[in-house]
């Protein structure tokens, strides 16, 4: 690699990392490599997943630029896919340096490791407006949902991301309307920090909008992010490519709306794949926009939320409640005992054992012991409840 | 025991059961000793339930009023509770005759042994109205709820009640308002069978404000039915004994609505505790009318139903339906190569595999496959989507 080639990768990574970075060569190299293969590549090629992950993203794009006459036969046909988008890596770093954006790499502090889970579809970099360490900042919870939403569940969109940005937990969501919006746009009302991970490039908001919200995300607390370069258009391929990294950023998923086939159930069957708990928000059954949470129930498993609190013990971030008790268990001898005297006529103990079913003596000891909790009174040679009776 | 005994037993039995019984002395006394448990016993007795189990009814029965020297502290216990109800026999045994009432008992045919998974706590006897062998006749399906239903789980509990038991499976509940008597009254519209078991006497239907709906089952297709004997009131104890039965009658027990603390729950717990398997439905997480739902969904792992169907699958009757695709395993390169056309754009197949991000060989078969399937056309030197684009 000659001393141009090195310039070259500067004057490209200037302005989109730290500049400590520009001053060591090497890490110029890897950064450089990882962003050019970000704009090489389809977002979840294994190919090219694998070279870097066993080469390092630096000798993969040497493989791919001068490639052994040795290589095989997958590498070639990624080449042919790769190569005709080399010339257009110029325009992507120019595109992010005008409107602010940062490069996060695999080697930079604020990467989030929680994507390494993608194994060989991890992504090459990051493209970041605003806090590039936002997904590193404490836990994150994904909420998702059908663009398609109704009042319901714009509402409890909003109630989860409220009560999750408010105790500090990171809401990551795709940036789409309706719930991933409400998601946004509650946390930010909390003054919590939210991330949206766009399937095109950030230059772009998408959808046009709700580009005033993804501004305020970038402006107030928060990022929005993209595996892909600026200029990349949204394709169906790519939306469901980037619900895979929402699945994978967060510690848990959380499908608040969704119609039978939303593309939110394709989040959810990336969490499920990834081993991340995944939660689902029910409505009522005769809502079609529930339908895709319920399936999620019956087909992944998925846990009932029906609150901020359930989300966070989903993701095992704070205790869990208390087991409430049953019902069954509260009742006993005493509620029978109850059951068995009236607060309109006096009963003996003996009639009132009958009626209960229970050894007179028992009744005996039970019926002292309302008396002691203020519940029965003697009268006469009985007894009655006194106040509210115990009967259903 | 005397010939006078039996003739009692006969004179007591006649018209509840059927005349056949009546000349067999055996079957006579053992039909005999369960009603008369039925009336010494509160509700689940293990005592009772096991002295029965290990002897029969008239054996345990002659141990009850004759009982040996030598019997242990248990029996004595149960003595007490159970002797001084001895005398209300002969007007429960009347008041049964009086309303057309039968007395069905573990040996005679038209017993629902499903009732034995109870064990000790198996009811000794059951007093009916309406089709004594109702409990027996197909399967059984229980739907249970809150008695301060909203519409929308008066509506699902008609949905459920009314395909279920126009499929021919006996709907099961309680007699009680909101989503018991939603469930009976949908069932009976569509001339299905449905079984109602009380907490009290069956000569007197609880509540009131139900007796309209009970008669009807009597008189039309179903059953009323209760282990208690009649002239019994319903108590807490017996309503939460009643529950146990309900969900031991049914092959498998579904909530519609309940509250975090209503007494369906305690049915739920019931079918948990027998292994039955427990279904629960869906509502909005803003209805406190469905909290009790959601949480057996979170701590009874109760499955979602939305439907009647889906409560079948639940109890095993008919096949499950087909399990659909997932979104995700329909995308490929096909959507890739759809996205990466236009309809409005003239695209080369090059341009659109750098698009796409796939070899242009591969496109090149790719596009010429949607040009078969008719979703691409060849214009001067490029392709156009025809009609509705693929794009998201």
């Amino acid at each position: 690699m000659s001393a141009s080639d090195l310039d070259l990768f500067r004057r490209r990574l200037a302005g989109l990392v730290d500049p400590g970075v520009l001053d060591d060569d090497d890490a110029v190299r890897v950064r450089h490599a990882a962003a050019v293969w970000s704009c090489l590549t389809e977002p979840g090629d294994a190919v090219a997943g694998a070279a870097i992950a066993a080469l390092g993203a630096d000798e993969a794009l040497d493989l791919a630029l001068r490639p052994p006459a040795s290589a095989d036969e997958r590498w070639r046909d990624g080449l042919r896919r790769w190569m005709p988008r080399l010339g257009g890596a110029d325009d992507a770093f120019d595109a992010a340096r005008r409107i602010g954006a940062r490069l996060v790499t695999p080697c930079d502090p604020s990467w989030p490791h929680a994507l390494d889970d993608l194994g060989a579809h991890t992504p090459h970099a990051l493209w970041v407006r605003g806090d590039a360490g936002a997904l590193r900042s404490g836990s994150a919870i994904a909420l998702v949902g059908a663009r398609a939403a109704t009042t319901y569940g714009e509402h409890v969109a909003a109630d989860l991301a409220a009560g999750l940005a408010s105790s500090g937990v990171t809401v990551v969501s795709g940036g789409a309307y309706g719930i991933d919006a409400m998601a946004h746009r509650a946390s930010l009302t909390t003054g919590g920090r939210t991330v949206a991970i766009l399937a095109g490039g950030v230059d772009r908001f998408y959808p046009a909008g709700n580009a005033n919200l993804l501004g305020r995300i970038v402006d107030e607390v928060g990022a929005v992010v993209a595996e892909v370069p600026c200029g990349t258009t949204p394709t169906k391929w790519r939306f469901l490519q980037r619900n895979r990294l929402i699945a994978a950023a967060a510690a848990a998923t959380v499908v608040v709306e969704a119609g039978w086939r939303s593309g939110s159930l394709n989040t959810a069957g990336h969490a499920a794949a990834l081993g991340r708990p995944l939660g689902a928000v029910p409505g009522p059954v005769t809502s079609a926009a529930s339908a895709g949470c319920h399936r999620l129930f019956r087909e992944y498993d998925a846990r009932c939320i029906t609150s901020a609190g359930d989300a966070r013990e989903l993701a095992g971030i704070g205790a869990s409640p208390a087991t409430a008790n049953t019902e069954g268990g509260r009742v006993d001898d005493r509620t029978r005992m109850l059951d068995a005297l009236s607060a309109r006529v006096t009963r003996t103990v003996s009639q009132a054992a009958r009626r209960a079913g229970l050894d007179p003596d028992h009744a005996a000891a039970l019926v002292a012991l309302l008396e002691l909790e203020g519940l029965a009174r003697r009268v006469d040679d009985g007894w009655r409840l006194i106040g509210s009776g115990a009967r259903v």
